[in-house]
């Protein structure tokens, strides 16, 4: 912690300027930037943002101890190549995506793969933007940390260094076996609540006529669609398949019910029982 | 609320039970029934349950105001034929199901069509058994009020009563259109939830891998394998359509992302997202 000074991040909505709170909390000396001026000048405001990033004066050099990328999943290769030259050797480029494979290979490719460690915080909800962030966001959280083949060992000391002064944990992860993972615990249920919200739709029933586990089941459905987007197509292959799965278990059951298979219908349920109960089956 | 003031709960589980505990706080005499003896004994001994509800001695009469039938869905015909050569003409029969088509049937099916109101709390959570049940579960909850072709209005009057005392407030509506509207607000969220226990089960992956969004989307696995399976097969009919219409949107987002196809993957999540928010696509 001793070496952690100035942060620059690029992107400053819910997950961005949560970590931008925690840090000035901190004491730290956050820059921030945003596509939207009036953000930045919003967290200057709040007392947050110390100064702006500037991302396109040319010659420049981004002389901070982390550069954070909070931007949309499949904005980040693009950032990184323009931003490349202008980041010192000395510099953690971390980001906060929630997939990670294409986003080690992009840092990689543009020759940061030394200085990069992808950060994905486990943390957040389906509120956005700027008036959304807070501090203690990040609080007991745990953030998932995918280096690159050649990331320095002082990168990856740093990134555990500055999501501890946020108030979480960190797990060092391989970027693939993290973006197989998440398909599975995150982005399938995400999938799974927006499909049900439809599905429901179709049938012109609304929000207000669903009892609290049916609000619990659809709950996420109202995250954010731009988000949900690049995450979706960046991690395409893995949630086609996580996607047939679900489809297959629903229609064995479907199945069941038409013969109807009490026995069959029965070890559905129970089945899932189990598993809620941390058994195995 | 002037006449009521014996009621006869048959089955002390999470439902029939904290029922039990709400009316005789309000001073009202229950008799119980439970097909585990141990726990007419707990009811009784916690001062619940004021006596015994016999329904095997014969010639008897089942002489309450109110008879309530807390039983498994598919219990329930077999329970109401038994019962209904002891029911006074005066007593009030509702019963607490999630299904209310075939329980109406069974009602006129052996002559009880005059003294039978339909009962569903949409209330309840995923633990079961006298242990779970308490006062206050009711309060502020909606309860579906589901008549017979031939229900008396006293009988109506005194379901209506029966749920005042327990805090909540009632709405009535036809048996088979509640069955349709549950099937997608209450059985559809139920099997999506165990469906993707299920694959993540299957990907070997368990409750602990997940954030707080997985946890809300699969909180009601846990719910009691026993109650689902005879709401499921209850609602069969209507079920195979609501789960053919939930596969066919998670497979209309698989394709879309097999093209890959932008749009319509943003389509998707936008459409959840208006759902949220109350609007309408």
């Amino acid at each position: 912690m001793t070496e952690l000074r100035s942060v620059g991040i690029v992107g400053l909505g819910l997950m961005g300027g949560s970590l931008a709170w925690d840090l000035a909390e901190r004491g730290l000396r956050v820059l921030g930037a945003d596509r939207d001026p009036g953000v930045v000048a919003a967290a200057r405001a709040d007392g947050v943002v110390a100064g702006e990033l500037d991302l396109d004066e040319s010659p420049y050099e981004l002389d901070v101890d982390v550069l954070v990328l909070a931007v949309p999943v499949r904005a980040m290769p693009e950032l990184l190549r323009h931003l490349a030259p202008a980041i010192p050797s000395r510099t953690l480029v971390t980001d906060l995506g929630s997939t990670k494979r294409s986003i080690v290979a992009a840092a990689e490719g543009v020759g940061l793969g030394d200085r990069f460690v992808g950060s994905h915080p486990i943390a957040g909800d389906t509120s956005s933007g700027w008036a959304a962030a807070r501090a203690g966001l990040y609080r007991d959280a745990t953030v998932l940390l995918t280096p690159t083949s050649t990331s320095r060992p002082e990168a990856i000391a740093r990134a555990i260094d500055l999501w501890s002064a946020a108030g979480a944990t960190t797990t060092v992860v391989d970027a693939a076996e993290h973006d197989r993972r998440l398909a599975w615990t995150s982005h399938l249920p995400q999938l799974a609540a927006t499909a049900l919200a439809i599905a429901l739709d179709d049938a012109t029933l609304s929000l207000d006529d669903l009892g609290p586990g049916g609000r619990d089941t659809t709950r996420l459905a109202a995250s954010s669609p731009e988000m949900w987007t690049d995450i979706a197509l960046d991690n395409a292959e893995t949630l086609i398949e996580t996607l047939g799965s679900l489809e297959m278990r629903l229609a064995d059951l479907r199945r069941a019910l038409t013969v109807p298979d009490e026995g069959r219908v029965r070890g559905f349920f129970s089945r899932g029982r189990d598993w809620s109960r941390g058994g195995h089956c």
